[in-house]
């Protein structure tokens, strides 16, 4: 298996399990429809890939990740329907679609983000692969990388940020939070469902948050190279909304090569485990991210 | 101690506790600055007080539920800002101040809330007087009574029913997930800080369904015989609406009588525990619901 073998089978195992999750009805019909269109969207996984990785990378199967991963999917769910809100980014596309708020309307679409959020924690408490004291950790976790001093703190930088510049320092603390907080959740999670040492754990969130950095700089990077038909997104938002990113702070090169630099960095932290197939695919999700196109 | 003394000291000790626990900055200040607004208000803390109070007729010191408290009345908090948008009731005012959207914007008000739905379960999560088992059972309760199944699919029930009408089977469904879900909860949370059996938790979650429908019952008749200035929220809303509910479908009168019916039931779930001070008090919150004027 290479790591785009991997990332396509993560992709199908996690859609066929949020579907088994996100079944059970009652409540409202509507926000039951919500919920599963943004939740059930075909995305490319990769924060689940991440729990999964990390879970085998220290030496346990990857099925006891795959509901923490299903959970992380459904954070990073519900923070597209809120970022795409007309208060938010205004985002009339996401993934080729109409966003959850054209779909189904705004007060929908606010409670169909609500619910992922909330629900996102009773999957991951109720990880039938992990012990009780694991699930916890994992709640506790998902709770500190998406709430106000994680995810959410970011986003707020962000909106805070438009039309106003940051400077590099502080662009690096939005894109930490916004960003690099989940792919840190999701590293952890892995090593969380695989018992692993704390020492471990704290590599996987330096990993996290340097992937995560790199990631955002090639996005960046691909809302003023690429087309809203290559990416399933509007491009151009950035520069329309004077949005402070590395590439408008660095210019495209430097911007390229700070990326590449975090690669570099987060590939060393991989040391702190043992040599598998993993590592070799994890280091293959490093290259990924410089090289990707959507 | 009368049900009063106990209340105003569950709202000073979760007012306290709060400040603390949402003391940490980092993030963004604004951010902060919103969530603070909303969650240290100076509330009733009903929710805190009914967690506090199933911990003591359990048998065990109110403290060990305070931090599953301070959770629920962070969702509670997190769940009037996002009602209050616009998108959703449209409140401008929230408790006599202007709505967290009014002060801070709704960009920042919808992350306000996230934050605070989010944050919620790191605080029970961490209980410190609880074991790790206790505490998540305590975040997978959160979940699942606050999320898609819960009180966000009350909050959807009723949002599809404006200006539709509804019969008074669909209403006793949207009044049971939008306001008993987490009185539900909030019971059992007790129960869960003082390892009560499943029978008294059971017992419990009956009682806060049943006192949740009778304070809902109240609610409504308050929204047409009060004023703003006494509720500190607007008023007449319902009407404004044409929200269906039990004073709607009923009449004043009928309404109210059925509230008195469900107390009756609801005192009667006090039968699965022991006497104590806790059990007077949880009778005599019983009784102020039926009376109360705001």
């Amino acid at each position: 298996m290479s790591f785009f073998d991997t990332l396509s089978k993560t992709a199908s195992d996690i859609e066929a399990r949020l579907l088994t999750l996100l079944s059970a009805n009652g409540g409202a019909e509507r926000l039951n429809e919500s919920v599963r269109y943004s939740a059930l969207n075909g995305g490319k996984r990769l924060r689940a890939y991440l729990a999964r990785a990390f879970c085998e990378l220290c030496g346990e199967e990857g099925i006891r990740a795959l509901d923490y991963g299903c959970a992380i999917e459904m954070i990073h769910a519900f923070s597209l329907i809120h970022d795409d809100l007309p208060a938010m980014d205004n985002d009339d596309m996401r993934r080729g679609r109409p966003s959850n708020h054209i779909a189904f309307g705004e007060a929908t679409a606010i409670l169909a983000g609500d619910s992922l959020a909330l629900d996102a924690f009773a999957v991951a408490g109720l990880n039938p692969y992990c012990e009780s004291a694991q699930n916890a950790e994992a709640m506790i976790l998902l709770s500190q990388k998406a709430g106000r001093l994680g995810m959410c703190g970011g986003q707020q930088i962000d909106i805070d940020g438009e039309g106003k510049g940051l400077d590099i320092n502080e662009l690096t603390r939005l894109v930490d939070l916004k960003t690099g907080a989940l792919f840190s959740c999701a590293c952890a999670l892995g090593c969380i469902a695989a018992n692993a040492s704390e020492a471990q754990k704290q590599a996987a969130i330096d990993f996290g948050l340097l992937t995560g950095r790199a990631f955002q700089i090639t996005d960046d990077l691909l809302d003023i190279s690429s087309t809203p038909e290559e990416l399933g997104k509007s491009i151009g938002k950035d520069m329309e909304s004077e949005k402070s990113t590395f590439v408008s702070l660095l210019g495209e090169e430097r911007a390229y090569k700070y990326a590449g630099e975090c690669i570099a960095c987060a590939k060393s932290k991989l040391a702190e485990f043992g040599d598998n197939v993993s590592k070799t695919e994890l280091s293959e999700f490093c290259d990924y991210i410089l090289i990707r196109k959507k």
